[in-house]
């Protein structure tokens, strides 16, 4: 995973997947006059020094296919089915345009190109950021090696759940549940992005409660259990519930990013002193259809670079319907350094129907362990408790690290044998 | 529009368009469940009684069509085509679950639901929020009448137009032209989203040169032109531009809303003295899929409430792939009270690709002037130049809220005669 990127590129750089019945070259020279100097009357006072010093350029047209059977998205314009291409079009613009702002980057590289007229299809596939950017952010403050240390966890995969019914519990029931968790063997729990401060369950209790069964376990066995706390909320909400799970002894926070939104996580991230747990919910409206929108590859440099040191990916067959190379792709990336000096690396977070049968093919896809993983059901559902099924889960990566089959490894591994057949 | 609504409801209600080829009352309770208190295996500690306290309910279900050809959204599921539907879904959740807080509403009413497997299509269309939410947030400090006493213009749209290029000009070159836009009796001036505080033409210089201008001519003419200088940044920044835009006088400060996030507007809102002029860039991967994303009318909702006084709806006649009815229906809801006593007004601003032309379709659909319109050519083209520019514009306004043919109000005003003739 942990190639080294090549040198960054002087200017920003973005590149997308167009679809439209225009020329696509065309449409891609719209698309940098749009954002960028372009205006479709002249103006008092532009010249063209002017225009050229600020201009966006297209990089790069390749057009991919001719045979798209019918626009993807709706238009007022007239489209000729017979004409729809699409194209990977990468385009440039000076960073002096706006400087090395993530949330100006937003409005450049992802603001009005949407929905643009000729337009039928176009999604963000990926963006390069020149050094100041890399200068101008904390990027993630704990990433693999300070979550891993602050988890105690080296050289496999950090084994979570996550808190549920999400919504419901109480501070003393999640603390029960906490402990029952902690006494399993758990690495890593976190709360459930419903659940953050709710009048039934209000942050402060529930991390007191929380906090109180993991100092107690860690003095105890030594083993101190990371709990993201879901602290989404306003800034000063989320600052002192920061200060408030430090000062308990916490090791993790957790924030909802498209809650929050940029200059919030920003802000988070610039004073946190815990590792930040980012949940990606919502993700789906900015996605799932593949002619709109934003890649995960895209998406999760503006993050991590903001500082999120997890980033949820999904997982191998999950209950959602992403497939199993999105899900890789995304964990991938979050493995690869965004810049030479400064790679950002953030930890990826499997999720949604995990259980022991996935390990073998995340670890063959990923090549790594530098992962948590979160198992719901997969856990609690084992058939001797959480105990077992956390066991079963460690031995399953263990086998997954060794290349020896699940089945096989199971014949001396009674966890991972019973969690197979309950699994089936 | 200012109709008075009716009370609000005491659960948090969301309506979705829902398209799958499963059964959409069973999708529906899955999505009620996915997001509360559902669990896909029974967890040590539920209860019933926990779980029906905080349970989503499906309040309403109305199978809309069953005539969908192919899915909207690609699935991992097996899709029988046949059975495609789409059907109008309400949930509702206890306002328990969460308390009043927009950025744990976002996770909740739009968090991991578009990806669920078994769903081909889903849009949130609508929300409705308990009055708890109408006491947590301050909603626009100025809106419509506090926009109109800052700008001096009452009875009429507000006519504003952008600096253009969006990038290039310094600062000097923005004030000569603001100096230019000013004589020409223009009420507003807008940033470009893609100006806020490049090295070329930094925030600090650009505010301090264009507030000479705009107080010089204030001083000469008593009339103060509204400037929204774009403070897109982090919260700190944005915080210390307002300052000092307002220390120099001005009327107003611009946002993109998808840039900064709803904990950076919340953040601002709570504490601007100037009204909070809100940009929509980026709309477009938010919901130009019918089938995938938000509803206009759901998502200024919650920005309304977070504080914006001014939501940009595209316009009429666009040079988007919006269509008209699009258009109208959401600057409608701009128009449309949140709370039976704090309606969140927010002004409607229409742009893109305006012209005199609009002016009696606009009104028409309207059915009021508290508006913003922004021109760009539609101003700086006029033959006469962009005093001409902003007077026809006027014209135009006074003949379609009087009911007069635009051709015929042309023959004695001849500023609307050039430019119904450079329009053409």
């Amino acid at each position: 995973m942990s190639q080294r990127p090549a040198a960054p590129p002087i200017r920003i750089e973005a590149d997308y997947l167009l679809e439209t019945a225009s020329d696509p070259r065309k449409v891609a020279e719209t698309m940098a006059g749009e954002q960028s100097s372009g205006t479709f009357v002249p103006v008092p006072g532009e010249t063209p020094e002017l225009k050229a010093r600020s201009a966006a350029r297209v990089e790069r047209l390749e057009v991919l296919d001719d045979s798209v059977a019918a626009p993807s998205l709706p238009t007022t314009a007239a489209v000729d089915p017979a004409r729809l291409r699409r194209a990977r079009v990468t385009l440039s613009w000076p960073i002096e345009n706006l400087g090395p702002s993530l949330p100006n980057l937003l409005a450049t590289v992802a603001g009005n190109l949407f929905e643009l007229r000729p337009i039928t299809g176009l999604r963000l596939l990926d963006i390069r950021l020149p050094q100041p950017f890399a200068d101008a952010y904390p990027g993630p403050r704990f990433g693999i090696g300070g979550t891993r240390r602050l988890a105690g966890v080296e050289d496999r995969p950090i084994i979570g759940t996550i808190v549920k019914p999400s919504v419901g519990f109480g501070p003393e029931e999640t603390a029960a549940l906490v402990r029952t968790l902690c006494e399993g063997g758990i690495d890593f729990i976190k709360d459930d992005e419903l659940q953050a401060d709710g009048p039934h369950c209000p942050f402060d209790e529930r991390a007191r409660a929380v906090m109180r069964v993991v100092n107690d376990h860690a003095e105890r066995t030594g083993k101190k259990v990371m709990v993201a706390f879901n602290l989404t909320g306003e800034i000063d909400q989320m600052r002192r519930r920061h200060d408030l799970v430090r000062d308990l002894g916490g090791t993790c926070v957790m924030a909802s990013l498209n809650s929050v939104g940029l200059v919030g996580m920003i802000a988070l991230a610039r004073t946190s002193e815990l590792p930040i747990h980012a949940h990606r919910n919502g993700w789906g409206y900015l996605a799932r259809h593949p002619l709109l929108g934003w890649s995960y590859v895209a998406w999760q440099k503006i993050w991590r670079l903001a500082g999120a040191d997890h980033m949820h990916v999904n997982g191998l067959d999950n209950k959602f319907s992403e497939d199993d190379d999105s899900v890789v792709a995304s964990a991938r990336t979050c493995l690869t350094p965004l810049f030479p000096d400064k790679p950002c690396l953030a930890m990826p977070v499997f999720s949604s129907g995990q259980t022991v049968r996935q390990a073998p093919g995340t670890y063959a896809a990923l090549g790594s362990t530098d992962l948590i993983v979160t198992a719901g059901g997969g856990i609690v559902a084992h058939p001797g408790g959480p105990g077992e099924g956390v066991a079963a889960l460690r031995q399953a990566w263990e086998a997954a690290v060794a290349g020896i089959p699940l089945a096989h490894h199971a014949r001396t591994h009674p966890a991972l044998a019973q969690a197979l057949e309950g699994a089936a």
